[in-house]
């Protein structure tokens, strides 16, 4: 850890990032013990959008702090959910990493702070397969099955292979030594599984970090690919200037707002400000306030926010 | 296969010891093209019972009439389904091997024709294990569940390392090259997996040939160690002779009987005859005319199939 912070400080940062910490107290004694290893799994994706620089703020941070971190590339989890066929999914994960590399980078994280794992590097290996298989004797199916149901709602005729997946996201955690595990709150039920299965099987109870999931450009779903409703880290800025216009912005609103919830998000906490309407909030309940009272327009945040993810996007790009 | 007998006639032989084969017409097809591998799946148990006699008769059938079987010693299935320790379950299939290899040498079958497989031996293997995670893509949680219910009732509170059970078993059929499955009438579904799944994954369809499931000697539910109503492979005479005298056996009746089951079952298939009251059966339907009608009583069935059974363990223990 850096010299310039202390625990109380590092836990500080992070929960302004996250909707809940199990437990803060934890996570506390962990950061002053000095011995963390924090995760995110990440299964490989043809494009990261804005989501996964949300879900990997908290990782950001650790890394930043001085701590260890570890970017699990999930490519046996992806195949078995039908993402596409393994060595694909290999090449996927190469390119996911070297983007992950650019962002971790642009934030000016030290190299040795942050490990890049490949699932397929050890989740076949007969040691992994021995543990998944003790895990799986303690899970009940039902478990697991609602654990995936907060991942991956596609899969109706729900498959073996969905619980496996659950299960082996659980033991990744404990296999990889991790004590701090972050993910969005789709992981929740997961990382709460973790948390009571793995000390059963000898290993510790971990910490789990929960970012929010960032709405669609559409004001509907979650931001995803397939939903064609979101923005990707490797957008030009004409692209993200089109995608920001179009997006669905009700005046003065705050919830279920997609572009309210990039400022809160992405900007604030990559930036630490936001500039619009010619004036810079230095404090995102400043710009909410100003927001509610109309005195910030749609235009006037889309001029904005266009600006500052081009901003943010150009800086990882350039990386 | 030897020269001496044709398909047709090795169908038919085993065919008299199974209830059910998936189908005759596959299985003379493979008989035809010489290219036989069949086998069986034990879960690693501590004393063998006369339920694995009957279970093994079509493979014994099979190997002394020149293919080529397998008897898989399921010790990695055996922990799944918490049978004990990985380690003490090892040991205790090698005493299984053991005894298993007198059985086939008390029938005169050549070395050659048998092998012996450890399930830990190939089943933690990378290549298997990526063999598993296909199948498990293809293979609903709720038909897994449902060919487990077959084997092990008592998982009320079904664990995914059940489900993970029934494909592993599934899977061993195409990963160990098996075209003809053997197992009791509870592998059913396991099997009727086997010969939908296993072509999705590139591997042959097998034959499925079932035998039935003994009952216990007190004609409840099936023979089993845990409710003490089995006689094991490794009994004295005297135990045998007790425990024949003591077993349920309703005067005259055919259905629900044990003892009449053990005759049919176990007595034909190894001796080709019974005798008792004096007489010489060579034909299982003259034996059944003599007891439906009341000319062999209880008390001669009993002391007839005593002397029988002690003279086919004797024969498998000293060989």
């Amino acid at each position: 850890m850096s010299a310039s912070v202390t625990p109380e400080e590092v836990a500080r940062s992070i929960s302004s990032v996250a909707v809940e910490i199990l437990t803060v107290e934890e996570f506390i004694s962990v950061l002053k013990s000095g011995r963390v290893q924090a995760y995110i799994g990440i299964e490989p994706s043809n494009i990261l959008h804005l989501g996964t620089l949300v879900a990997c703020e908290p990782l950001i941070r650790l890394a930043k702090a001085g701590f260890k971190t570890i970017f699990l590339l999930a490519d046996i989890h992806g195949w078995l959910n039908d993402k596409g066929e393994l060595e694909q999914l290999k090449e996927i994960a190469k390119r996911n990493q070297e983007f992950l590399s650019k962002v971790v980078k642009s934030r000016g994280v030290e190299d040795l702070n942050v490990e890049f794992v490949y699932g397929s590097s050890y989740q076949l290996s007969e040691g992994y397969v021995k543990e998944l298989m003790r895990l799986a004797k303690l899970v009940t199916a039902s478990e697991a099955r609602k654990a995936m149901d907060m991942i991956s709602k596609k899969d109706v005729m729900h498959k073996v292979g969905s619980e496996i997946y659950a299960l082996m996201q659980c033991l990744d955690i404990g296999y990889l030594g991790i004590n701090v595990a972050v993910g969005g709150l789709d992981q929740r039920r997961i990382h709460v599984m973790a948390r009571e299965y793995l000390r059963k099987l000898g290993y510790a109870k971990p910490v789990a970090i929960h970012t929010p999931i960032i709405l669609g450009l559409d004001g509907g779903a979650k931001m995803s690919k397939s939903l064609d409703n979101a923005i990707f880290l490797d957008d030009g800025e004409e692209e993200v200037s089109r995608k920001v216009f179009q997006a669905f912005c009700p005046e003065g609103e705050l919830d279920n707002n997609p572009l309210i919830m990039i400022v809160e998000r992405v900007v604030f906490p990559w930036l630490g400000h936001f500039e619009a309407g010619g004036k810079i909030y230095n404090d995102y309940s400043d710009f909410v306030q100003d927001w509610r009272s109309g005195v910030l327009t749609a235009k006037k945040l889309k001029e904005g926010l266009t600006e500052a993810l081009n901003g943010i996007l150009r800086r990882i790009q350039t990386s």
